[in-house]
């Protein structure tokens, strides 16, 4: 196990914009700072309460309430707007923007925003949609974690620029999350079937319990896992799925042809087993989570200062407590310290190596 | 508080037969003797297997392996076989029932078996349908909480004596569970919409992400939920849609306008807002579980052996450790004892008052 020397000045990117602070963007913010891969990270919001919880909770290093010349120092800028505010802000940001930044978004449809960015001539803009999400938004929760392990899809257009490509790429990856690439369209029909064409069944589903108290006080179990999608923000959902609407009519064509198939197959019981069968089989193969695509990782990332022998007793302190280390890389080393992510065995490793780390004096950030 | 002296014969049912031992059909067994509303359980079921694992779990008190002149000793009988071989049972059990016997079922589709007893002349059947049910199946799983506090739909027919209606009422109140009585067409389209359209739906998306890696790798988290319903048994679910397929299909075209009209909306935002405001406002509004749909109950059931002074040692032991006794009711006094209900304030006062009377040396049943 031997550790490379850090270079001195080892973190990927100086000055990060996350424009948009809210659940998505403050947990990019938080990744990007506690992973070390930008020397400061500053916020763009155009509410001032957001600001102020983002900079109260340490999610950015600062934060700016407008567009404006400060942002030509900025290397990287997330677009992490909502759908329908991220084109106007597009076009904010774009008289500013430092044509060697890299430019990245996390809405869930892709097809307009890259247009957008071709038409405003952003060269090194690369669309993403990190597949994550939680039941509550906002700043307030967001999570470094909550990137972690997850599906991030980048969809660059026929003239992103490779280097682009592969610099959001270990974007990606340095924010703990597996990169799938694949063209915009690709991208939107995929979200059409998989997230909007349910969101629309659900809420047909929902409409047909309504005024109807009879039916509203039974309908529960599963109906209730049916309808859960309904019960989002109703605006971003609205939102989502106008912005793809061509994809999720196709989705709607498609999903019709199936219900009119086995709407038949209600006079031919054999062939409805095999579908009921088969939906069983289709539906049992599904990842129960996304984390699942990848080898499980429990990862811990402690802080160090720029003191001798830090790493030493990081591992001594665990080797002692029979915690097993797996894999271990130095995250970046500044001159006021630096970071060290662990690779441990299990999530139980995680939460006694903090533990143990955490009585030793050691700050731990992320998972554990 | 005054404990009514228990009438020498106060247990409602002389023998019950649970024909179909199964996840609800061993739940009302368990309920039948935990609850001591029958003098005795005899499980029907055409597999050995079955039997004797509801014998070794204590579900019944006697096992049989087809129907027979022995019938004729039931005053209850309660089938609960899967929904494709009720009929069959029906005509199988028919020719021994006792005409004064309590009939009824627990299928999920209602016009056809009750047209079926009809048939054969089963004056004093009541068709039932519970809705409790668990991820797992079988007898293993059953237990009488499954029961308590769920829903229980009854549906007499035109010519349903009011006698045998008030019996099937008290029996599912005595069980634990809420009746709620409405007939037999009103029932099945209830559950076309809540409950087998949605089976439809989720299949079909199921279907539309099947054979497409990429699609089923990225389908995680919404459309799980959605598609859950989709993982039960394929073959029960194929009987219930094919079983009640007249009210599905009316159902099926009433979401396909619903669909329709939101399709439409994709090109009216400010309509489809609305329409996905009313969706999570019904949604959200839809009872956690069934069970919220009544006042919250923290039963516990104790058994007391017969001798003096039971209900004291009982009521002492708890008064002494503080537990409030909202509610106290004799179950049943038989030659070998008793038992007696008791309502307290909490879960926790429930589990609180079950480990001080097993302490003092009761035994104590059901959600305790």
């Amino acid at each position: 196990m031997t550790i490379p020397p850090a270079a001195p000045d080892s973190t990927p990117f100086g000055t990060a914009v996350v424009a948009g602070v809210g659940l998505i963007g403050g947990s990019v913010a938080l990744g990007l700072r506690q992973r070390l891969l930008a020397k400061k990270v500053v916020g763009l919001d155009s509410s001032m309460d957001v600001l102020r919880e983002a900079e109260a909770l340490g999610v950015v290093d600062e934060v700016r309430a407008s567009a404006g010349e400060w942002l030509r120092e900025a290397d990287l800028v997330v677009l992490a707007a909502p759908m329908r505010a991220l084109a106007p802000l597009a076009r904010d940001l774009a008289p500013f923007l430092n044509p060697g930044a890299l430019v990245t978004d996390v809405g869930s449809v892709k097809a307009g925003i890259a247009a957008e960015m071709e038409r405003l001539g952003v060269r090194n803009f690369v669309a993403g949609h990190p597949m994550a999400g939680s039941e509550r938004g906002g700043v307030t929760h967001a999570r470094a974690a909550l990137l972690e392990n997850a599906v991030w899809v980048l969809t660059p257009g026929d003239h992103t620029p490779l280097t682009a490509l592969s610099r959001a790429r270990a974007l990606v990856e340095g924010l703990g999350a597996a990169p799938v690439v694949m063209p915009p369209d690709a991208h939107d029909a995929l979200v059409a079937t998989i997230s909007h064409l349910p969101y629309l069944a659900s809420l047909a589903l929902t409409h047909m319990v309504a005024r109807d108290e009879r039916l509203s006080l039974l309908a529960a179990g599963g109906f209730r896992d049916l309808t859960r999608v309904a019960s989002g923000d109703p605006r971003m959902s609205r939102d989502m799925v106008v912005e793809n609407r061509a994809a999720l009519r196709e989705a709607l064509s498609r999903f019709r042809r199936q219900l009119d198939r086995l709407e038949a197959d209600l006079d031919d019981p054999e062939e409805l087993l095999l579908c009921a069968q088969e939906g069983k089989r289709t539906r049992d193969s599904l990842p129960v989570v996304r984390r699942s695509l990848l080898p499980q990782r429990h990862d811990l990332v402690v802080a160090v200062p720029d003191k001798p022998n830090q790493i030493g007793a990081v591992t001594q302190a665990l080797g002692a407590a029979g915690v097993n280390i797996k894999d271990i890389e130095v995250l970046a080393i500044r001159e006021d310290g630096g970071a060290i992510r662990l690779g441990l065995e299990s999530p139980e490793d995680v939460a006694r190596a903090a533990g143990i780390l955490t009585g030793a004096g050691f700050e731990v950030r992320g998972r554990g």
